[in-house]
Parts: structure tokens; C-alpha cells; sequence
């Protein structure tokens, strides 16, 4: 996975080296800014459901994700192979729902999806409903940067992804104690309302990174192991280049958390975008609008994180909290999960 | 289905006739401006391809279609039962892949793919990966409608389907010896090109509806059988809100068709609305800048129907042809398949 990594450093080397005067955004002169942002998910949280030693765990790991992708953007490496590192570090927690934190569907598995977008060439790969794959940012990596196409699902994705020699586990190594109850919990709920139309609370979890690395390169990627008891193979947004995930050099690269529906009919990622684009709004004021005034009037919760050329971050939500972190272009580092 | 349908027709009723002030755009004073566009697909398309018979067969469908949904608009009905009248006498029409007319996968099956929303309330609904359903429209229309999702996919969408009574075929009901040549053609070629690379000459195939109704509501839908040869539990854009399908009533709506990877990648069809809100374009020119500037730049072939809320119609393709037809809101007719 990493031999493109090398590549790309090998062409950032020469290419700052052949034009260092355009480089002169840097007191080294030979980089561009770096910054990197990244979501453990948003929702309805409190201070009092954190004990200290839980919000250390949380912030602990927000923290080795977010400096493992740093330090791969510090060396000059094209910004998938930070996002995807990060994203993998937190797949490969409990604390968040992606990998092997993922939610159960109502059948009491797991299926997960992901997706990534280079801002660079607008190449994206995406996941969705897969059961056996350890990091399912690999997989929409592979989907990008191999495939002609751009979504694969299901056993079919399962089928490509073992091709780029993936690891693959037993759907069991998603099990968890604590999402187990959760899926309990659920289904009591669910009986009760007899209902199609059961408004699933637990709708939040996902993690996403973006960074701009220093060829100017925006990249966006998300994973997540969907909706608690989810039926029917509901797909979410984080796998829908748009809405859950975008990245295009021209304006930003953001990755969403929140309730899914809303923003795929908001087209929420790419809507900061392109409000960059079309109406001139920097980072802050078009991530806001989008999540702060469209969204609430149309009462989808939710947040995103977002980077844009400059490496200014945007970490705006809704909700009362999200798990966050970012270093901005200028080395100023934030972990927080409430405002 | 049409239980809404009738609904609609009294809600329009009763709205209509309580301001007829209001109502001021139309010589009978009663009923606002209606308009539809549809279309078959784009292509690689020539007129020698054509006899007069096969040509004729073309247009008289694409004419059914459209006079279909045409008749809904003018009962004042909600402009989801034209959209959804329109597509099932495409899907049930084997000129089309789409229904009954679906391409076959490299496994020879058929899976569906379809999409609907609706410009009032930015409702939507899609379904990926289905292989029984006749219609799949109809379990679009049923999750926009019934579901708290947007998005359902393979067994678990058909699941869903069947607590609406929609009708279920066997998956050889999509068979048809012109498609499974068609199958036989690109097996050969993937087999020499010997690559998961193999780029899909024949992926052009989808029908779309988009309608402004009397009410000033505006709606899109898509469905597709996707691409010939497809594998990986590929899903295009034919299901993804903002890529093949979109509509808010206050820009347009829009069904694409086209290399669908690339409408993913650039939101071709929530793209054209937004630069008309965002930078006050006219849907002629905001479809034509998507259409023939920024796809044809990036290399994305194909071509989308739209209609804005004043039911004018716009129509562009990059390709050589695309099967399509519309009234507009002056009632001029137009069924053509060429420049």
C-alpha cells in the first residue's frame, strides 16, 4: 500500500526542488502548508457520560491519529497515505464505529462501508456493505486507485478487495460488548414502535480524515460501521462521494458524520465546496452555512471536518459534541470533543 | 401507488381554487406552468445503426412516455406519479436498459438500479443491486415515501419491496438475446484485455424523467441496468442522489446518463443546480457549462434532462446521440434521438 507513498515522495523531492521560488509560501521554502483534520464521530453527547479515564482514551487516540497522518504529510508523502493511515488507526480502535468498533445491523452483523477522494484528479473509491474486510479504507483506497469504477458493493467489493491482498477477518472480529448492547437496546426499542419508520438515535458514529498535503493536494476519506440494527442494506452517506466525503483542490476536502439521510439529500461535502467555489465564501463561512443554518432548518444532525488550500480547518456541528482534532497550516493543534 | 396520486390531485384542487389571484401565470388561471423531459439513454450513437422501422419504434415509445407523464401533469397530480408512470413504460419497453430491457452482469444475472426525488422536499430514495423487482422505480418511489432511509441495497431492498406489493419477477424475466450478445461482445473483450481495467464501451444505457407539476413542484428519476459485463457489485449513478438524480424546486431537476463514474466524481446532476443558485446561471446554461465543459474536459461522456421551475427544458449530451423527448412549458413537443 505504501509503494505509491514513495512515488510520491520521491516526485514531491523533485518538484520542489525544481521550483523552489514558487514554493515561497514556507520559511523552508522547499514545502507547502500541511494540515490535516479528522472526526471520531457527532452526536448527542454530555460531559457527565465521560469519565476521566474514557475522555482520556478518547483524546489519546485522536491524538496518535491525528500526528501518525501529520508525520506522513511532514514527509512530503501524496495526502491519501496520511488519511488513510489515520483512518486506519481508528478503525482499528473500539472507541469509534468503523472497523472493528462498526455498529451491528439488525441480523446482529456487521457491514461496513468507506470511501475516499483526491481533490488532485477527482479519482474516488468507494465501499459499501462489506463484512470481512479489517480496514475498509484499504479497500475504497484500492477502489480508487485500481478500478475503472468508483462504488463497489457488497460480496462483489469483497471479491475485488482480495485481489490487493486486504486483510480479511471473520465478520466476528467486529463483535463488541458494548455495541452488542446497543444493537439490544435497539431492537427493544424497534418492537415497541412496530414500526418501518423506527428513528434509529444511535446515527452518529463515523470517522473521517482530510488533510492537504504539501503539493496542494486535498484529500477526503471516511469509514464507519453504519446505523445501529441498520436493515434492508441501508447505505449511508460516507460512502457516497458528495455527501458523506469530498475533495477537490480547487476549493476544500471535507468528511461528514451525522445523520446520514440528510446529508446525502443536502449533498453536504460537496456543497461546502462548491459554495467555496461559486460564491466566493471562505472555509469557516460555507461550512457553516451548510451545517449550521441549512441543516438545522432541515433538522439533520450532524458535523463535518474540512480543509482547504490554505490549510485553514473547519470542525463546525450541530450536535453537542464531536470527536475532533486538526493541526492547521500553522502547527496549531486542537483535540476536543464538545465546543 | 396512485393512492398519493389522487390525494394530490384534491390538494391541488383545493389549493388552486383558494388563489387564483396567486394562479396568474396561465390563461385559464387555474393551474401552473407543467413541463417533461425524458430520456433513454446517450451514446455512441449513428444513424446508419438505424432502420426506419427501428427508429420509429424508438420514437413512438419515447412519445408514450411522454404523453403518459404529460397527462398525470395535467390532472394536476404530484409530479412523482408522472415521473414514476413515465419510467415503468421505458422500463417495461426492452429498447431501454433499463426494467425489462436490463443488461446482463458478467455473471449473466441482471441487477437493477433506481432513483427518485422530490424537489419540494428534497425527499428521495434509491435502490442498488436488485434482481426481482419488475419495476424499480416503484421501490425508489417506496423508500422516498415509506422508509426513514434514502438509500437501500440487494436482498435487503427487496425485502423492503415486498411490504409495499410490488411486483416480484424472476431474474430471467430481464433476459433478452439482443443483451445477452451484447454480454457475449464485452466477455471476449475483457478476456483479451485481460484486465480489471476493461473499459465499458456500452455504458450509456438508463431511462430518466424529470417534470415540473402545476403546483410548482419539481422531480427527477432514474433507473438503469447498469453496465454490461458489470462486476464487483458495481453501482453507478443511476442511484446516487446528486450524481444521476436531483431536484429542490427552487433551481431544477435533472436525470443523467452517461459513463457513470465520472457523474459521481463531478455531482454532474446536483452540480447543474447549484451553479444556478449559487451563481444565477439559466438552466441552459448552467446544464451546457456541466455537460460540455467540464465533462467533456475531464473525458466523462454522456448527457442529462432537466427542467426548471419556470418548465423550461434543457437537454445537452457530449455524445453523438442520446435518446430523448419533452413539452415544454409552452407545450412544444420534441422527440429525437441525434443533434
Amino acid at each position: 500500500m505504501f509503494t505509491k507513498s514513495v512515488l510520491s515522495s520521491v516526485f514531491a523531492l523533485l518538484l520542489f526542488s525544481s521550483c523552489v521560488t514558487w514554493a515561497n509560501q514556507s520559511e523552508t521554502s522547499k514545502q507547502g502548508p500541511i494540515a490535516i483534520a479528522l472526526h471520531g464521530g457527532a452526536g448527542t453527547l454530555s460531559p457527565q457520560q465521560f469519565t476521566p479515564e474514557l475522555k482520556a482514551q478518547y483524546y489519546a487516540k485522536l491524538s496518535e491519529a491525528l500526528e501518525a497522518g501529520y508525520r506522513i504529510l511532514q514527509t512530503g508523502a501524496d495526502g491519501q497515505d496520511a488519511v488513510v493511515a489515520a483512518i486506519m488507526i481508528l478503525e482499528n480502535s473500539p472507541l469509534f464505529n468503523a472497523g472493528v468498533g462498526a455498529v451491528y445491523t439488525f441480523d446482529a452483523e456487521h457491514e461496513l462501508d468507506a470511501s475516499i477522494m483526491h481533490g488532485k484528479t477527482r479519482e474516488a473509491g468507494a465501499i459499501a456493505g462489506v463484512k470481512h474486510i479489517k480496514n475498509p479504507i484499504l479497500a475504497a483506497q484500492a477502489v480508487m486507485n485500481h478500478s475503472v469504477h468508483v462504488m463497489l458493493s457488497g460480496d462483489g467489493a469483497e471479491t475485488f478487495a482480495e485481489q490487493f491482498a486486504i486483510e480479511r477477518v471473520d465478520n466476528t472480529h467486529f463483535n463488541t460488548e458494548r455495541r452488542l448492547q446497543s444493537l439490544h437496546k435497539a431492537k427493544a426499542r424497534i418492537k415497541r414502535q412496530a414500526s418501518l419508520n423506527y428513528q434509529h438515535p444511535e446515527k452518529f458514529g463515523t470517522v473521517g480524515v482530510v488533510v492537504l498535503d504539501q503539493l496542494g493536494n486535498l484529500v477526503a476519506g471516511t469509514s464507519t460501521g453504519g446505523m445501529t440494527a441498520k436493515r434492508f442494506g441501508r447505505i449511508g452517506d460516507s460512502p457516497i462521494i458528495g455527501a458523506g466525503t469530498f475533495a477537490d483542490n480547487a476549493s476544500c476536502a471535507v468528511s461528514a458524520t451525522g445523520h446520514g439521510e440528510y446529508f446525502i439529500r443536502y449533498q453536504v461535502a460537496s456543497d461546502i465546496c462548491k459554495r467555496m467555489t461559486y460564491q466566493n465564501l471562505s472555509l469557516a463561512e460555507a461550512a457553516d452555512e451548510v451545517i449550521n443554518r441549512v441543516l438545522v432548518d432541515a433538522g439533520g444532525d450532524g458535523g463535518i471536518v474540512a480543509v482547504d488550500a490554505q490549510g485553514n480547518v473547519a470542525m463546525p456541528f450541530n450536535t453537542t459534541g464531536m470527536y475532533r482534532a486538526s493541526i492547521d497550516a500553522n502547527g496549531v493543534k486542537t483535540v476536543a470533543i464538545f465546543e
